[in-house]
């Protein structure tokens, strides 16, 4: 209700603040028997982790995921699995220059609206940090889909300006995590690494957009009304930080064809039911159909800069907040395991629940 | 958990078939007190229905909403409210072509898949006739909303490639009830209409873009993490039938935008916090901050164009299907009334869900 | 949220008043290809029915199910099925007695209260009426169940002061549907009929109890911690009208037994895994252990009465209220197919629940 | 889903097993703003502790509660507060006896048949050490109807076949914590510790009852149908570890009285509406009514006996098992704190569910 948790059969709920005691995840639902380790997690979060180059955050985050309850003998019992991510040292970092300032596009003033006050260090809830929490869970929703052959890569298909035009299927994805971009094209991730770099000698920051590819789906899993796979691909796309639109398949460009030539027709092929164009993007009706699931997420620039701006206290005063401390200046390159993780954690939620759709 | 609800405070469960006897919706948890009518219902069907000019489906559906539980002396008493509307005569019409034959880019594959058969009569549950028991719904969410002041308008922006240029500040929310097509602005309502009247001579569909504008909603509104506002705002669009896509705010534009130039700077006008620009769109960190929100929801062609396709059938062979029927040349006139409909339920749920938000 | 729903993967969400237009149940998450009829739902509906003999309420009702939508060609399609069951004319009688006044031990006082109105008609909402979409969701509940093998038999244990002494094991199933009463020995049958003659004609009402006994149901339904299954069958028995308790296995009797005689101890019979006692009631630690489950349901005696009480108006005067009507004397005879049908859902649901717990 | 989750607005998960790394609750939904601390919340896991007399299990557990998220400066966030309970060291133990083997009356069966295998250290999942997670989060909600007023009482009512016959008006509630069965009577407490040690020396164990009261409950809490109070009371009871029954007023007992002696007569009292007796115990139509609320909840004996049993293990074969370790001889004691969180729980998400029950 509160809205910590996703997912209705493999259920997720995120707790913790930016700069409290830790952060952590309680899955619920996720079947016995699967093996899983802690480093298995550790991988996923190691994608995630700031520090790990020079165009992203240089803040200290060790990120280190422990397993606390439902997994016996390294494999899931049935029960809740409770991961945990110890903070650093909380204490060590002064937020004077926003205890009582509203920074410009960040949750302080809405937060201290709805709730009557706020954890104002770092962010507290409304910090990028909480998805460390979704990657972490969805280290094991990827595992349960590799059991079924169902392959998801994401990467960075623009930065700023630069649009990287190839369409999926003339990339490879090994590339992607070849590069510190994580774009799926090498000579591309030279012009973005150094494009972010410029940004951020500005003092600037920079939006970008994350394009993920999901293969091998079956047929079948989404919910024909409300729960369409797309309108949860989307919704788990929407809720990470600083997204500002989703589109699949076709997308918005799809608005200007004709149905004459988006419909996609059906054909057999090497035996099986297949389409001859994909512009459904894998999903018909909400339901996949077995083509390649494929879609886009648009990130807005980080909203902090380094820069003084104009703005409000919480005396309802005008002032001036100064750009302080390490962030990203493009969070597209952190943002890759974050929409894989959000993805895997859908397409398992809807795998789970398909298992009952016919007698 | 099989999709057909939505809402998590105000929820609302429809259910129904295209061609069966009649689609409905369950309300839960719509508080006692309001005053409702049939009227107020059948106004706002009214404007989904086939049939209302001359550039959308034909199809003589006449969508009488019946209330069959939960208003009393004309109002709510707090326990579910069933709204009923009963098909015309199910029987009339001739199915035989599309039964054994996956129509391209519709739901019948999948659905045979999923389930193992289905109710091929004019696409069962995939319909967008379901749409109807949302939009009787909406009825009542826009009433509660009123009574906060909320104001919902949505308008069709573009048409295949005719676009809508000017932002929403620039334009007259009064002329969209006063052309067929739902823009608004009347020249463009013109061109618009004679683009839709050209590609339904040729047998064809077109795409098109519904904006939406939510004025004077309360701060507050919407939860922190998988539930931000713009998540559920998404979700609810990429529900509906033919939709591709959602943008909210600055949108898929706002990528290229540098941090300095997207940030919303806080100020004091007219006695109270607000911002100098909002390509937040009225939403930071998924709460609303009371400034406007907007955003796009990008529709595809509707995929059943009066022409012959090739196809498959249910025992795997290649065939040919022919399109028969009226159906809309374009969906986004009829559009509008739905994407409202969504947008009221999604603000009626959050509003309702943030009466606990402190103690 | 409004606690008109039930299950969560086998859903079902009730609505409609005692004397508006009719009542109804959606059934959302039956799997497709289940095969159903009007016909079976009218058999489970015609044994909840009043008139059926003479210790039942005279009140005429026909109840007649009517599936609106889910169901195609004689099978569930996986789309939500809708039973409606149209009230009788709504208009004929007459309320004035108690449109103003509380009705001692009914629910007019508290719904004036939580709603600040109320249907006063016949109930609204909180008369057993709404009963009936139970029974009709049970029916298909009920036909899943018994495609696993599972048995469902619940009878009349007591009536006021006359017990039924006799456990389970020693009575003939076959004779429940042979009496009136619904009691499972014909001596006893006869005794209580009489006995609720006799309350009958002195114009009041007892109490009674329904023991069930589900036989053949496979282990390890029932999920460990809150959503136990003898919790979630307890909760579905006290959510009917007038149950004051409810008791499994050894019960409160069990509460004077030490373990050393209350442990069920295993034991290999007919090459499976048994236990020689069964005081757990078919369910350890909350999940069912293959043996059977039995469970006891106190009903209170029915609160309408032909006699003058004294009460308050809404107006918070003190005043007297006229016993009118044709009522259930003894409310356990009609009580018999909703325990059986609560029973199935909560079976079901858990049934469809288990189908992920393993990898 | 899988059951680890209780509540609808105010919601806790709990997770962790027995002698895993530690147990925890997240809770979600609770408003910002209200005061808590560690040590309040340690006051009641202490009353649940084991240790803390010679008639309950001599196990050193510390129990400590870490309010991991959620908190600030004192007060509640309005974002999920995540408990953590560390266990003592795990490893320390020999459970050679039970790995193999099934205990009578316990859940390691049903395990091993849902799941293909179980953490096997001391009950995992199933051990009631779960419910010390409810009790850290029952501190919270006792906190929040404190602030209405409200105040519940549980105590322990009887032992074996000793049974405390007063009603609960006669009883004194501050003796209950003055006597280590918390009993409410303290000649009665004598005698119960003397049977329950008699018990214990013979290697046995024993069942109990634990009574409630609830007083000053306001008007309305509770929904109409599924959602009855009294039937979220009686799973929130039977969801805890050896309960087998549950009756809230009148009980098993008012199955024998006629509804001319049961009907609870409305009067004027003190100027407000209330009841002459209250047999309803302070539900009508699953609505408070502002009367006192009382329940009884039946334990069976702890199934871990000192004593040699026959069983059977996970070869199928039949075998003995030995009776070992430190345990309760009779759960009630400790079981009071357990009912009190739980009772709280339910009224506090009803609660908070009531705040949109009119316009």
């Amino acid at each position: 209700m509160a809205g910590n948790s996703f997912g209705k059969k493999f259920i997720i709920s995120t707790f913790g603040e930016s700069h409290g005691k830790g952060i952590g995840v309680v899955i619920d639902g996720c079947p016995a028997g699967l093996e899983i380790t802690e480093e298995e997690i550790q991988i996923e979060l190691d994608r995630r982790r700031p520090g790990q180059s020079n165009i992203v955050t240089q803040r200290k985050e060790k990120d280190h995921a422990e397993i606390q309850s439902g997994v016996f003998e390294g494999k899931t019992t049935g029960t809740p699995i409770s991961i945990y991510i110890k903070n650093g040292d909380q204490r060590s970092r002064d937020y004077d220059h926003i205890k009582d300032k509203y920074r410009p596009s960040h949750a302080d003033y809405v937060y201290d609206k709805k709730y009557g006050f706020r954890d104002y260090r770092g962010g507290g809830r409304s910090s990028a940090r909480e998805t460390a929490a979704r990657v972490a869970a969805g280290a094991l929703a990827k595992k349960i889909l590799e059991r079924e052959g169902v392959s998801i890569h994401a990467y960075v298909s623009q930065v700023g300006t630069l649009k990287l035009e190839k369409p999926y299927q003339e990339l490879d994805f090994n590339q992607i995590e070849q590069n510190i971009v994580r774009t799926a094209d090498l000579e591309m991730a030279e012009k973005m690494t150094n494009y972010i770099k410029e940004v951020r000698k500005n003092g600037d920051t920079v939006g970008g957009m994350v394009s993920c590819v999901i293969q091998n789906c079956p047929v079948g899993l989404g919910e024909p009304v409300f729960d369409k796979l797309h309108a949860d691909l989307g919704k788990a796309m929407l809720s990470i930080n600083a997204v500002k639109g989703f589109e699949y398949g076709s997308g918005f460009d799809g608005i200007q064809m004709n149905g004459s030539a988006h419909n996609d027709l059906f054909e057999i092929k090497e035996g099986k039911i297949s389409t001859e164009s994909n512009y459904s993007g894998g999903i018909q009706g909400g339901i996949s159909n077995g083509m390649d699931i494929y879609f886009n997420v648009g990130f807005k620039a980080v909203a902090t800069i380094m820069r003084d701006q104009k703005t409000v206290d919480n005396a309802g005063l005008e002032t001036q907040i100064t750009g302080k401390g390490r962030h990203d200046p493009c969070v597209v390159p952190r943002a890759v395991p974050i929409v894989e993780a959000m993805a895997a954690l859908v397409l398992t939620d809807h795998l789970l629940r398909s298992k009952t759709d016919k007698m």
